[in-house]
């Protein structure tokens, strides 16, 4: 028997490494013989490095960057061991808490940095880079990290814009002849969870401007300048992003990225299940385990969950969640592919108490699960 | 798909009907056109009657007996509805809680009221009698539950004993002469849940005197007189019962009927499951789903999850246990046959809110776990 354990880390509590090593130990109880392969997962967010790293042999390279503000930052991104793919979190070198420090800049903050560790990547050779967006600074459409790679955001004058969003409104071309080639033949994936577009009044600006402390006024005019953005990009021959879903992403950065670059926007669980390898782990697999902090129809979004389950469906392997909570209705998860679903929790316990003893409960559950899927009867 | 549903009662909680119909409901969820059978079962003890009148069509009856002391009581018992089996519960006319208004008569206190239920239910026609003992006032031996039955208990000088456990210290010999025809014709089956022999420290006296008021020195004298009691049977040519497993039960009321009826003692549990016709419904079932308040290692004594997962072992049958709480270690019960247990808990929960809740949570653990069995991924 071959069980693939693919869990998220359970948020506030186990990472997923420990939580793939508690279901080894209950599968192993159910059945001592399995073959038991762990591939701990993330969602574009919190662990995903690691959780890259662990599985592509890789390091995590840290370096000099500039944060929202123009200011020295040190961030980290991963590179796999063979030096070929990268994972880079926006929230390293263009995240509102880099900020925090002081009054905020809705219409200067710029996603600079993070261009700077994607071009630091591209130039150890990676040509497969996961962008993980999301808990941007800014509202810039991800010009600020474009123009690390080489792109010029030019005013009708032919003069450089200065950073950050509210300087697009003046945008008049944009020149990427000054991108180097190896950026050019480099593909760029977008892990977004959101299906914003990138304007209008469920657009970057309306809907996570406020939280960057755009006022009402900064707000329509951050929307209206990704507008001119959107309209340069489409007159230029670029797709046109603006009803785009998950456009909105990172103020605007998915947008920014899809137009310019023309990078694949997706689920953040389901790039992460393919940079780790977790559609060939389950070639052949008889049970997939999956699991987060919390299972319930949100999960059916962009959630671990929701990608083992599809990715399970996909090969005709059964897939059980373990989660700390399960909250139904299930239905979207299990059209999505999911078998079932069970909690940790084994009879009245408060939240501390399931987190204390989180990994010997996962084992159990995992081992009950097993022999029913099995039909371990004793006979 | 046929599944059978055949849990006990959530003590405090559900009754074991309500039980049913929540897991029918999850059963359905999963699998809408299973055929689901509900047989809501008892261990012998809380909601035995009730189990047994719903399956067999029954009434209760109820008639005027004698309570321990010898004062009148009202008390029922359940007859089927062809008449031909009755399940007596001892603590409905012999159980301590009926004498609990005057200070405890360990010596004196007596199992007649029992006797006389029974008699009433042969009177009517049965021939299969269940007694569920426990919670006796007295340690008589059963001696005034069968002298109802027409059985004398004589001292040297030919004359009868006094009701109660103190004089059988006087017993010199057993006249069973007078006990008619249709109770030698009827077949006595014992819900005894407990090991214990009828004497020495881990005897009836011994064990269960205390709790009934008996001081040190009169355990000692009870003790003596079961001896006796023992002894008067063996010399009789009957069975010896002293160190029979259970026949402690009840004061020794298991010990009499095994030692002068020949009744048969058994798992509570598994004598209710005969009796409302368990193992007939498992025939041909593809899954029974069982269940209790609370679920361990105990849970391998005569208890309801116990029960059924050995007679669903004995007939191939997967056997899914939920409860309101999971204990581990399982391994005594996988062994008996119990595929898998699970909680009803969906998260972090009070004992309050999961008993609140209890029926849709039942609802919803049941259908992902008849998912998983049947391997319902959506494709």
């Amino acid at each position: 028997m071959r069980v693939v354990v693919a869990p998220d880390s359970f948020k506030g509590g186990l990472p997923a490494a420990e939580v793939c090593a508690a279901v080894e130990a209950g599968v192993r109880r159910a059945v001592p013989r399995a073959e038991v392969v762990a591939v701990p997962m993330a969602d574009g967010g919190e662990g995903t490095l690691d959780c890259f790293l662990r599985a592509r042999a890789g390091d995590a390279v840290e370096i000099a960057a500039t944060d929202p503000l123009g200011r020295p930052v040190k961030a980290r991104y991963a590179l796999s061991g063979d030096g070929r793919s990268a994972v880079v979190e926006l929230a390293a070198a263009s995240g509102l808490p880099l900020v925090g420090d002081v009054p905020p800049d809705p219409m200067g903050a710029a996603t600079t940095g993070t261009g700077e560790l994607i071009a630091d990547a591209v130039r150890r050779g990676a040509r497969d880079v996961l962008v993980c967006v999301g808990g941007s600074a800014g509202t810039d459409g991800g010009t600020g990290l474009l123009r690390a790679l080489g792109v010029r955001f030019l005013d009708a004058g032919g003069g450089e814009l200065p950073p950050g969003g509210g300087a697009l409104a003046r945008l008049a071309s944009i020149d990427d002849s000054g991108v180097p080639d190896a950026v050019r033949a480099t593909r760029f994936r977008v892990a977004c969870d959101v299906t914003n577009p990138l304007v209008g009044p469920a657009g970057a600006a309306a809907v996570f401007g406020p939280q960057k402390g755009a006022s009402p006024g900064q707000v329509a005019e951050l929307d209206a300048a990704l507008t001119v953005f959107a309209d340069v990009l489409a007159a230029g021959g670029g797709a046109r992003v603006h009803d785009l879903p998950g456009a909105g992403a990172a103020g605007g950065t998915c947008g920014g990225l899809v137009g310019v670059l023309g990078a694949e926007p997706s689920g953040g669980a389901l790039l992460v299940a393919e940079a780790v390898g977790l559609p060939a782990a389950l070639a052949g697999a008889d049970l997939v385990i999956t699991g987060e902090g919390r299972v319930d129809g949100q999960s059916a979004g962009g959630k671990v969950v929701s990608a083992v389950a599809t990715l399970a469906r996909g090969r005709g392997v059964p897939c059980v969640a373990l989660a700390g909570g399960v909250a139904g209705p299930l239905d979207e998860l299990h059209a999505l592919g999911l078998t079932a679903a069970f909690s940790l929790a084994d009879g009245p316990r408060t939240l501390d108490e399931l987190k204390a003893d989180a990994a010997p409960l996962l084992a159990a559950v995992a081992e009950q699960a097993v022999r029913l899927l099995t039909h371990r009867t004793a006979r």
